[in-house]
C-alpha cells in the first residue's frame, strides 16, 4: 500500500456506526480503506450523515432539480419534501434552468440530507450567457466547484474518466446511443471544440485538495456510460472505468473521499458483472449505480425497470442506488414521479438488504401483523403507509379482519384456528 | 424413460411454433418431453394459444375475478379488456363472489388468450349455500372441474400436493404466516373436518382422465407455498414440491400437459435456488411463479416487488409469472391496478428474454429511435404508449426534439454531430 493521508471523518463517527448497528471503530477502519464514504460538508448545516459502502445498508439518492423548460423553484423544493417524507437518503440537485445558485442554497437549507450536485452544468450554463456553453474556462469550472463548497454540498459529481483516449474509444465503438450523460457529453464537445485533454482529469490533484481542505467527497461520474442494452458494458464503459479506478486510488492517496459511479442500461445477465468488475478495478470503492435499467422500452415505468436492475446490482455488493423515476425518458419528474421513484428504489434497496442478511425483522414485523390481522399495523409498517391506506380503503370489507381480495375466503383466516391448535 | 401416451397437441402447433420463433418440430418435442405446455380447450372457442416453457419467451398471467366484497361483472370484464390491452399472455378467473359460473363464462366469450380458472372456489362456493363450505363433497369438486372443462377452460390449478403428510410437515414447521393460498386454506381446512385426504391427490387418475378426455392443461398449485420472507423455501414448501414432481411425473404417463405452480415470497438470494430445484424435482416442467416478492413491506407497491422476484426467477429459468397488483394485500385490484401490473410483469418478463438472447431487437429499434430523436417511433414502441405520451406530452420542451428533463443539454443532442463526423 502506498504512503497515504487519513481520511478525516467529516462528522461524529459514533451516531453513523449507530445507524448502521455497527462498531465506529469498524466503520472508521472502512473509511479509511475507502470502502465507506460519508458524504457530510462541515458548511452544510444540520446534515444527518449517511455511511453509503461495505458492510452498510444500501442507499437511495433522488435527483432533482430545474430545466430550462421547468424552472419552477417551488416544485424542486416540494420534491425534496417529498424525497425526504419517502425515505431518500441522500440528494441531487442536477438543476440546469433559472437561478441554479438560489436554487443550490435553498435545496441545502430545506434538507438535512447528505446533497449532491455536479459542477460541470452550472459551469457550462454561466458560459452559455456570455458566448454560448463551450465558451467555459477551467478556471469557470473550478470556480464553479468552489462555490459548491463553500455552499455546503457534500458530494459532487465529476465526470474525470472522459479523457481524449477514452474518448477516442468511444469514437471507435460505434454505439447506438453515443453519450447519455449530460456532463459527459458537455466535456466531450467542450474537449473536441477546445482541443484540450478534460480538466477534471488534467487537474485532478487541485480538484483532491479541494475535496480535501472543503471537506465534501467526489462521486466519479460515469460520463460515457451506456444509454442503451446494445451499447452495455462496452469498450468505452470499460475504459472510463480503469481510468476511475487510478483515480480512486490518488483520491485515497489525497486523504479525499471517493465513490464511483456506474451504468446505466444493462441486461440482467451482465449486472453481476459489472458490480464485480468496478469492486476489482477500483480496490472496493463504493459503487453507486443510476437504476440500472434492464431493457430499454419501459419509458413511463422505468423506475420499475430500474429498480429490478438496482436490486440485482445491489445484491451483488452495488452500495447506493440513483433512483429513476417514471417519467424518465420523457420529461422532468413532478413531486409524484419523485415518489413513486423514491419508493420503488427503497424496495430495491431493501429486497437486496434483506438477502444479504440486513433489516429482515421489518419483513418480521410485517408478517406478524399479517397473521394477527392488525391492520393498523401493517399499514404502519408499510414504505408509503398513505398509499396502502388508499387501496385499503377504497372499499370496506365486509369482515374488517379480512381485506376486499379474497373476503370471507382469506386463507390465513381459514386455517387460522387449525394451525393454532 | 416409462411408457406414455403422447401429448396431443392441443390445436396446429405451426401458428405458435411462429410466434415463438422456433420449429414445429422444436416446439412439439418439447411439448412431448413436458418442458412445454400448451394450454387450450377446444371447446374455448378461437382461443389463440401460448407456448409455456423451456426456450419460449417468458409469459404473464394476470388474474381477476370478483370476491364477495366486489361482485361487479363489467368492472370484472373491464379488467379481461385492460388485461389484454397491456399484453397479458393468459387470464385468470378467480371469481369467488355473484354468479361464478355465469361470469366465467362471459370470461371465456370476452377473452382469446387463454383462461385458467381454480376450480375449488367455486365447489367451496356453491358448499357455503347449503350447509358451510366444509360440506363440500368429493363429487361436488370433480362436478365443477368437469362444467369449467365442457366451458372451456384452457388450464387449472389443482392443489393436488395438499395432502395428509405435507399438512403435517407444515403443523411442525411453526410457520409465521402459515397458508396464504386460498384453495390450499379451503382443501387443509376440508381435510382437517373431513378427516380425509385431498381428493384431488386421492383421485389423482381421475383428475387425469379429465384432463386428457376434455383437453385441458393442469397446473399444479402450491397450496403451501410460503407467505412471508421469513418462510421462504421451508420444509413444507418442499414436501409440497416433491409431491407435485411425483404427480407430473403421472400427468406425463398419462398424456396430460402439466405445469408447476411455486412462491410466493421469496428473498433474492433464494430465487435461483427456488428454479433449479423445480426444473430439478419437476423434471423440466414448466413453472409457474406467483411473483415472486423480494420482500413483505412493499403492500401498496407490490408490483414492484414481484417484477424484481419475476425477473430473477424468469431469467433463472421459470417460464410464466403470475403478475401481482399495487392492491396486492389490501383489496381486489381495479382496472388501473391491472394495468399497472400487467406492465409490471412484461418489463420483467421482457428483461428476462433480453438477457437470454430473446426480443432484444424491441430494445434496439428503442434506442435508435432515441438516437434519431423521433418520438413518434419512441411513444409507440412503448410498452404503454399511453402512458408514456401522457409524461411526454405533460409540458411542451422547448425544443421538440428533446424532452423537459434535459432540455437544450440533451446528452444525446449535444454530442450528436461529433459522433456522426
Amino acid at each position: 500500500m502506498t504512503s497515504r493521508r487519513n481520511i478525516e471523518p467529516p462528522v461524529e463517527i459514533e451516531g453513523v456506526a449507530d445507524a448502521e448497528g455497527t462498531e465506529p471503530d469498524r466503520l472508521d477502519k472502512l473509511l479509511q480503506r475507502g470502502h465507506v464514504v460519508i458524504p457530510a460538508n462541515p458548511r452544510h448545516r444540520g446534515v444527518v450523515p449517511k455511511a453509503i459502502g461495505a458492510e452498510m445498508g444500501v442507499k437511495v439518492n433522488a435527483n432533482l432539480g430545474t430545466s430550462r423548460d421547468l424552472m419552477d423553484v417551488s416544485m424542486e423544493l416540494e420534491k425534496v419534501r417529498v424525497a425526504i417524507a419517502y425515505g431518500s437518503d441522500t440528494i441531487m440537485d442536477l438543476s440546469t434552468g433559472g437561478d441554479i445558485s438560489q436554487i443550490r442554497k435553498d435545496v441545502l437549507s430545506a434538507c438535512k440530507l447528505p446533497v449532491g450536485t455536479v459542477p460541470i452544468y452550472e459551469a457550462v450554463c454561466r458560459s452559455s450567457g456570455k458566448g454560448g456553453p463551450l465558451a467555459m474556462t477551467e478556471d469557470d469550472l473550478f470556480g464553479v466547484i468552489e462555490d459548491h463548497a463553500k455552499d455546503g454540498v457534500d458530494f459532487m459529481t465529476v465526470h474525470c474518466g472522459v479523457t481524449t483516449k477514452t474518448v477516442q474509444s468511444l469514437k471507435r465503438a460505434g454505439r447506438t446511443t453515443g453519450i447519455v450523460s449530460r456532463g459527459g457529453a458537455m466535456l466531450t464537445a467542450w474537449m473536441e471544440e477546445a482541443g484540450k485533454e478534460n480538466p477534471l482529469y488534467e487537474n485532478y490533484d487541485h480538484l483532491l485538495d479541494l475535496a480535501r481542505e472543503h471537506g465534501f467527497a467526489l462521486s466519479l461520474g460515469d460520463g460515457l456510460r451506456p444509454g442503451s442494452i446494445a451499447d452495455a458494458t462496452d469498450a468505452p464503459q470499460v475504459h472510463e472505468l480503469m481510468v476511475l479506478g487510478e483515480l480512486v486510488m490518488r483520491a485515497r492517496e489525497a486523504g479525499v473521499q471517493v465513490m464511483v459511479e456506474g451504468p446505466g442500461h444493462v441486461p440482467l445477465d451482465q449486472i453481476e458483472a459489472n458490480v464485480r468488475l468496478e469492486k476489482a478495478v477500483c480496490d472496493g470503492a463504493p459503487f453507486y449505480v443510476l437504476g440500472p435499467l434492464v431493457c430499454d422500452v419501459a419509458a413511463g415505468y422505468d423506475h420499475i425497470a430500474g429498480a429490478i436492475g438496482g436490486a440485482l446490482a445491489a445484491y451483488h455488493g452495488a452500495d447506493f442506488l440513483c433512483y429513476v423515476t417514471p417519467s424518465e425518458h420523457l420529461s422532468l419528474p413532478t413531486a409524484e414521479d419523485v415518489r413513486r421513484g423514491v419508493v420503488a428504489s427503497r424496495i430495491a434497496a431493501h429486497a437486496a438488504d434483506v438477502a444479504r442478511g440486513r433489516g429482515g425483522d421489518w419483513d418480521l414485523m410485517m408478517s406478524r401483523a399479517r397473521k394477527a390481522f392488525d391492520w393498523e399495523k401493517m399499514l404502519s409498517l408499510c414504505m408509503d403507509p398513505e398509499r396502502a391506506r388508499e387501496f385499503r380503503e377504497r372499499v370496506a370489507p365486509a369482515d374488517s379482519r379480512t381485506c376486499t381480495m379474497c373476503g370471507e375466503f382469506c386463507a390465513m383466516k381459514m386455517v387460522d384456528k387449525l394451525l393454532r391448535d
